[in-house]
């Protein structure tokens, strides 16, 4: 079979026209995402190909890494075309890698390129991709309009002023809405440094006079009003671990006053913080319909000399494979239990975690909507073909596949709406796998409902997007 | 390939054969479940078809609660109709889901009905089935006569008097043998509301006064005693998580005493009890020939509000992924070390604990007996193709699947011997596979032993079903 | 298809082509295993198919011991026929595993022997391979020879002379390199019985009057560069669990002290001592260009009764499941930290680790070299068919596959090159599959470039073999 063609992972009649009927044409709703709404309120042009796809991916200069490639070739100012020309040394031995499939769709979608990469294609492509660069169709926006996305729910620290959002929603010729995420990490994560900072900025872009851990949370509710003036239809927690530790407030109080003063905090002492604001915010989630979202096990910036001369985010984060079964059911219990439990999607950077979360997900149903709670799509390094396919099969085992809001890209890339077809390729192979099986019904409709809803429509009805 | 035929889920054409000429007609061991014998001695009819599938089933409850609906048209007080409707309504969502599977060979071989359940059909299904329910071949003892059952291992308490199983035994008619399965959870989870209680009342029905530990274990081993006088061949724990942790026995009744006393009993405390429990009765089971069957790594009733409202065993349990592999061994280690290890089946929710309870069940052969330690089949939520695949795969790679002791229901419902059903056709897909890859050889007389082992045979000897 | 053809395992044309191509007379690298140099360097012989198949290799004796056979019977004084009858009784139960491919092939490439193994077959088999070990050819010499291994590193204590290293290598007749790999277990796990005796030994093998945990860093650093002198190539770590817990070093000379003293020490003050020889021992490795090879996970010697009888590596090892994430990636990030990370390769008991490890080798890059850290082939009880598939899919989604350094044994026997083969198919199978699939292109080139270097290239560079 040629590579990469029309059938592209799609291995069964009914999967072919499950796919191109049903699937290729819906709009994407890409409701957690890394880009930039500034770059979208400037509709950013893109010198060379480099810039747009390894400016700023660190799949793409992990993968150049393990070539051994020194850094200054990587992410150094180096000249675009060498940088290129590694990423084509590494793609050939790359098999098996959902990097090969992403980079060789986006050529084709992107830029009508149906050439192999690989060293000796790298200067052809190179210099293919950047002259089609040149066209306005090719800027930020014209990437996400031919990309027919509907929504881009962006990820942003609850100091944001929130004035990108607004210019691109001043803008009526851009049909996307690209809604802000409330992503409050900074405020949760009290033994990190910096924190003490963050709480003062906090403070004053909220206009609280911040002394107590009350006051950090009564800060987070204004600016998360804040945020839902904006549009703001989810919040995104990433935790290293997943915690639930419920202390008195007076407890947590001092907790806080201590690390404000920079003392340090122990584990356990960092955990009753940061449960007493999780516990608060998903009450104020719930009063406000916005979404939880919640990723933990991760490992983060684990190779110190790397981090120190490139910060964090640059591709030095792991999987982490701690045991949260208790403090994940303990958070959601404790909300659910006072009648505050928001709608929840749930990931785990640790694959073996798919089934945990689905039965999880599955004891917190909550009256009134359709899977209320929700194992989210496979995150990060699972995001592959053999992952996403264990994350449905486990979600379809355990859940009703059929109420699966689906895909996200999760990416710092404008490139990236590929990663959507990669998936509803994936989901139609899957359910055509199965219908011809015999496994379920060769039933046109049923099936077209639950590709709709997947790709497409259960998200839209989630996040309340009309 | 048309839906739930002959040949479902067997994919090549040696699996036909084997399933055909040595899986399909198999009489069933299945020695462990969570039916009635009450409702078995008093030969149960059935109203209508929601009372038999939707009245205890808490796996279908879970799935109508994913849809969103109210509580009160699941397991309240509503319309049947009403209630298999909303089954209707959430069946076409659920692909993949092995309920989808059970839910239309149950149709198949209770009903003979071959429609495909969803709203439009929902009206049709309930009536035809509700009028074969009135048939005298669907009572309990019908079904399970017309299932090919050869024996039934009931889940009882300790403190039950059996009667329903004498009762049972003295009808000469009915041919399967429903025999008691020792389950003494509630003496062992000293930390749990109601243990004082259940203590009492232990004390009572077996005759001893009890102010020990040591006396709890006496008053165990006479009922175990009364159970083996009724067939018993089987125990079985459910511990949320694995435990070992051996303590001075003087140090056991001071925490039994405290605990009798309503005082607080600490996780550590309530470990050093329970091993010491658990080691009794392993040795007692060693003595008396009884299986021991350990389910372990689960989340009981982690819904409060619903728990409040309806009690334990309602649909609100999920994995746990607690780290027992130490504790696990160190248990089968001290039995083992004084000779008193019995036949033992371990089972984990966590199916990333698959491959340990394979090498740990390796680890304790015992002389005299094929797979004296067995890992068991997919629980519970692994219940489904890919988790019994996976547990069959784990088995094969590091065990002699020809040992396997194989399927049971675990189920509360009459209607789930189709499980057995959908067990042996995986089992003889993947043997057919393996066959026609060339990886087995295509010799008859082999694979025969291994699926009539599987299905049947292996279960009979192990549980001296005679 | 029949049993164990020419194209055994290989699913499709492309996989044909790229084994029978590439794959299959690629010499074996096989930088871990456990054979005796000793026995290599006296050319030892066989005197009948059950010593060199059942006479060291404890996971043929955990498949007999499964079948509930009296151990006399399988590793005590009897009759050497008997014993192989056993096998033979075990071996058709085992369907799926990996000894029944293991078995067949090994007959088939050493003994050109085509039956399949079973009680009615076993005579005939057992007659005709003792023939066969009759020949000059079967020597342990004459069988590495035949198996065209270009390296063999064995394992061994830091205390080995290397005597037969020696003797080994002035055979200028012998084309094999049998090098020396470093495994220090027994100076690192101060917990267990003979550490002090173990303690003394290597002082007086190295010369170091040994008073302090410093002195015990010395005496290995001297040993190490014994190991170097002879060809050593890479050190191996086999740990129940990762350990990182730096502490000073005074700290640590205490502990020390307090174990050689016979006093006990705890199980943190255990991982502060073995923490501090590990990151000396990285250094070390580092500065010589040693690969170090950590395998953790491990519960050894978990039946007391058995052990008893037998000693350690006699079967009754199983998986653990502690969670290690952190204390691996610390490890590695202060050896990294300081600019002496070795060349490392991570292996793990537990199959769910997969991911975590291939996450953790992406983060510690390395200028220099392609896949500086790895992780390593499917290990032990993971090394099945699927367990090797699902190694590789991992490798391969995350990281670059075409950089795997590939198999090796880990064996006891001279006659498990044949795991090699069992291998190079999977792998084959795997990329065929994919390019068939059109999910790699059918590109001759880069197919081949892989193959090859995952077969042979690859290590053979990693370990500096010329």
């Amino acid at each position: 079979m040629a590579f990469i063609n029309d059938d592209f992972l799609l291995k069964n009649e009914t999967a072919k026209r499950l796919y191109h009927s049903y699937a290729e044409n819906q709009p994407i709703i890409d409701y957690h995402c890394h880009i930039s709404p500034r770059e979208i309120a400037e509709d950013k042009r893109f010198c060379d190909i480099s810039e747009i796809w390894l400016g700023g991916d660190h799949y793409k200069w992990r993968l150049i890494r393990m070539l051994g490639v020194p850094e200054s070739e990587i992410t150094g100012n180096c000249d675009p075309r060498v940088k290129f020309l590694h990423f084509a040394e590494a793609i050939p031995l790359a098999a098996g890698n959902p990097m090969y499939h992403w980079t060789h769709l986006e050529l084709k979608r992107y830029f009508d390129c149906d050439l192999t990469l690989r060293p000796s294609t790298a200067n052809e492509i190179f210099d293919c991709c950047n002259e089609i660069l040149r066209s306005p169709q090719m800027s930020a926006k014209g990437i996400i309009r031919r990309s027919n996305v509907k929504m881009i729910g962006t990820t942003d620290d609850p100091v944001d002023s929130l004035e990108w959002h607004e210019k691109i929603a001043a803008d009526k010729n851009f049909g996307t809405l690209v809604l802000p995420s409330f992503r409050p990490d900074k405020a949760v994560n009290i033994e990190k440094p910096g924190f003490a900072d963050y709480i003062k900025q906090l403070g004053e872009v909220s206009g609280v006079a911040v002394s107590t851990a009350e006051d950090v949370m009564k800060a987070l509710s204004l600016r998360l009003e804040h945020f839902c003036a904006h549009g703001c239809r989810a919040a995104d927690h990433g935790l290293d671990y997943a915690v639930f530790s419920p202390a008195p407030l007076s407890e947590v109080n001092e907790i806080f006053t201590r690390a404000m003063n920079g003392k340090a905090v122990s584990r356990s002492e960092a955990e009753k913080y940061k449960t007493a604001v999780l516990v608060h915010l998903g009450r104020e989630y719930s009063k406000r319909g916005v979404v939880m979202q919640i990723h933990y096990n991760v490992q983060r910036t684990v190779n110190s000399r790397y981090t120190a001369l490139l910060g964090p985010d640059t591709g030095f984060d792991c999987i982490r494979t701690a045991e949260c079964s208790s403090a994940v059911t303990g958070l959601l219990n404790a909300l659910d239990s006072e009648n505050a439990l928001p709608k929840t999607v749930l990931y785990s950077l640790n694959p073996a975690d798919n089934e945990l979360l689905d039965t999880i997900a599955g004891s917190f149903p909550g009256e009134g909507g359709i899977q209320k709670v929700q194992h989210g799509a496979a995150w990060w390094f699972n995001d592959t073909k053999s992952g996403m396919e264990a994350q449905l099969r486990s979600f379809a085992n355990l859940a009703l596949l059929g109420g699966f809001i689906g895909m996200l890209t999760d990416s710092r890339s404008f490139l990236s709406y590929t990663r959507h077809e990669y998936f509803r390729r994936i989901l139609c192979n899957l359910l055509g796998e199965w219908a011809e099986a015999g496994e379920y019904p060769d039933d046109e409709e049923s099936l077209k409902a639950i590709v709709e809803g997947v790709c497409f429509k259960n998200a839209e009805k989630f996040f309340g997007i009309e």
